[in-house]
């Protein structure tokens, strides 16, 4: 049987479209966008028209959209730039973030001894906006970095809120956004927020493409050196398959938002009841269980079993076909429990039992019953 | 008509067979390599296989090979971490390097205050290995840093006499290969090289891939901080259809080399003595004429016409439908010189009517005879 595909945090099959629309690209347009000749400037003017029409859907201008080799690199490029080039002596973030914006701050305190300081969490893992109000009282220039929609509990943050304390409290904000973007639109002439992150692989793109959003002024500087490539903002030679691709998945996502959102939410509000009904003593961790608090995308799972028995769990979800996770899967083969779930669930002992489960279009309500079934069956 | 494709040193056409290879992973092995489900171990067995490879054809271990978005962010992550993590304090490199190396230098100096030293070169952009060795006199823990084949004027860098003076003055040794892997075979278990910078694009595989070989026990930390991918090495979900668009055109390069090479050699000396019988007062730019001591995919001429003709020159070529340049693609877009061209040439006025032809498979003696037809016609 075809896999039952619940993974679609971790990553998204690429639509055909997309991937028609790369191929055509890699048949005809291989010249290098930097070349001055026709060739060249065929590959520029694609590249172009993408950044164009990406930047449409932000509402913000061409300029402010840096390609990268996806949202990891973007959050990097951003990170280390604020720190190095903008003056940025502080940065607030979560311990729920992504380890690219967790990893990629720890190394810049070492490198540049900045602060860190860490917003406070209630037990869902949301962010205490008291908090970290009280922790933009500072001095320092800070920057803060919160994700927009967590990755492992779906959590969504109240961005317009954290945007426009950030813009009262003079801090810059950078958002790690690769779970929002293409499932929720974002206007960013209405948020002040200075920097985005964002994957094509999250919204049926190709993988290893991704983009920065970066405000004009910013005073950016690049993470990678060399070639004048993105108006001297990220040196090498454009992926120009990868970046229509990005373009085409963005679009086709944009295109097909309302029905979508409709159909996928729909799966989880199913997902939900139906889990509730039949193992009932199962938990929804963090807000993943509220259908307005959380991405449509997900949910995460404490189930009714013991630690013992979880260890095996996902290896026997497989061998019946079942495509989940225990959380991000940049730290599946990890033996460590999930940084997110350590600060969420605490010390209860869901935090080895959980599931992640991540919906898409390409999924269905059958799926759904089967995947229940065989959760029942093996509980 | 087809244009005449003279700029394969910028980039080259994906072989059909590589493109083939790219869509049937992007339609069947969408799984993140990081999920431990099947579909995730599937494509982690496609990229580690891809590794096994590619590591094969440089007589090295596959952990040694790390993937990344393509030559100028290894050129990066190698730089970087010598000066950041190993404790190098000085770079010796050429004025003629590529800017993935130079730009990336300079902002090392700027950073960390290293002393950069330039090795002397002949009239010719031939490195001056007694100087080098002069250079290596030196208390400082140094890194030296030669492309391996110049992309400008091809010429061939003595790798195996520059690895073993660096191996006996304790200095790393790093070599951007951007233009040679794929087209020359290194034997890395009888060169002590440390660090090499390859990008698939070059070798007519996809853009936006590449690939750092890092010697084991380097001590060479991320550029890109995030999850475990690549050993740690380089944070990111891995962009697996292009790695293996990548591995396959390594392997179609190495397998066809010496016939290609063999073709690729003639058209070169056919292209040779094509010009200086139909315009004898060419000259050839750097080594570029020298079929030994230069590469075979290039020349770079110096063409008989004034500097004032010479400024729609390459747009006259392009109407003609050829493609070339007029230098790295990397800086088409600047109206400076070529600052290769700037240390070979010289004060003489051929650096500004200079152009570089680049050849490949796909091109004929037709093509010459054509192209050759155009520049006597236009002079």
């Amino acid at each position: 049987m075809t896999p039952v595909y619940f993974d679609n945090a971790a990553t998204t099959k690429i639509r055909d479209k997309v991937i028609d629309a790369m191929v055509t690209v890699m048949h005809n347009n291989y010249g290098n966008a930097s070349s001055t000749h026709s060739l060249g400037r065929s590959s520029k003017a694609l590249i172009e028209y993408s950044r164009k029409v990406i930047a449409k859907y932000f509402n913000v201008s061409a300029s402010e959209i840096v390609f990268t080799s996806g949202g990891t690199e973007a959050d990097n490029l951003v990170l280390r730039s604020a720190v190095r080039d903008m003056g940025v002596t502080r940065i607030i973030t979560s311990k729920i973030e992504h380890h690219a914006v967790l990893h990629a701050v720890a190394q810049l305190k070492t490198e540049y001894g900045i602060v860190v300081d860490y917003v406070d969490l209630d037990e869902n893992g949301q962010v205490d906006y008291m908090h970290l109000e009280g922790l933009l009282q500072s001095t320092h220039k800070t920057l803060v970095s919160l994700m927009h929609v967590n990755n492992e509990i779906g959590n969504i943050l109240d961005i317009k809120r954290v945007a426009f304390l950030c813009k009262a409290h003079k801090a810059l904000f950078h958002s790690d956004t690769v779970q929002s973007i293409g499932h929720y639109e974002l206007d960013l002439k209405a948020l002040p927020i200075d920097f985005l992150a964002a994957s094509a692989h999250k919204f049926h793109g190709p993988k290893g493409v991704g983009f920065a959003f970066v405000r004009k002024g910013s005073g950016l500087k690049p993470l990678i050196f060399g070639g004048e490539q993105e108006r001297g903002y990220r040196a090498g030679t454009e992926s120009i398959h990868n970046i229509i691709g990005l373009e085409k998945a963005l679009t086709q996502a944009y295109e097909h938002l309302a029905e979508e959102r409709l159909y996928i939410k729909d799966l989880k509000q199913y997902f939900i009841e139906k889990l509730k009904l039949e193992l009932p003593n199962s938990v929804f961790n963090g807000l993943s269980g509220d259908m307005e608090k959380s991405t449509y995308t997900l949910v995460n799972v404490g189930l009714p079993i013991s630690p013992e028995k979880s260890a095996m769990f996902l290896f026997q979800l497989d061998l019946k076909n079942i495509a989940c996770s225990k959380g991000s899967a940049c730290q599946s083969g990890s033996i460590q429990a999930s940084h997110v779930l350590s600060e969420v669930v605490g010390v209860n002992d869901f935090q080895k039992t959980s599931l992640r489960f991540s919906f898409s279009i390409y999924n269905t309500k059958e799926e759904v019953d089967y995947v229940i079934g065989v959760l029942k069956d093996l509980i």
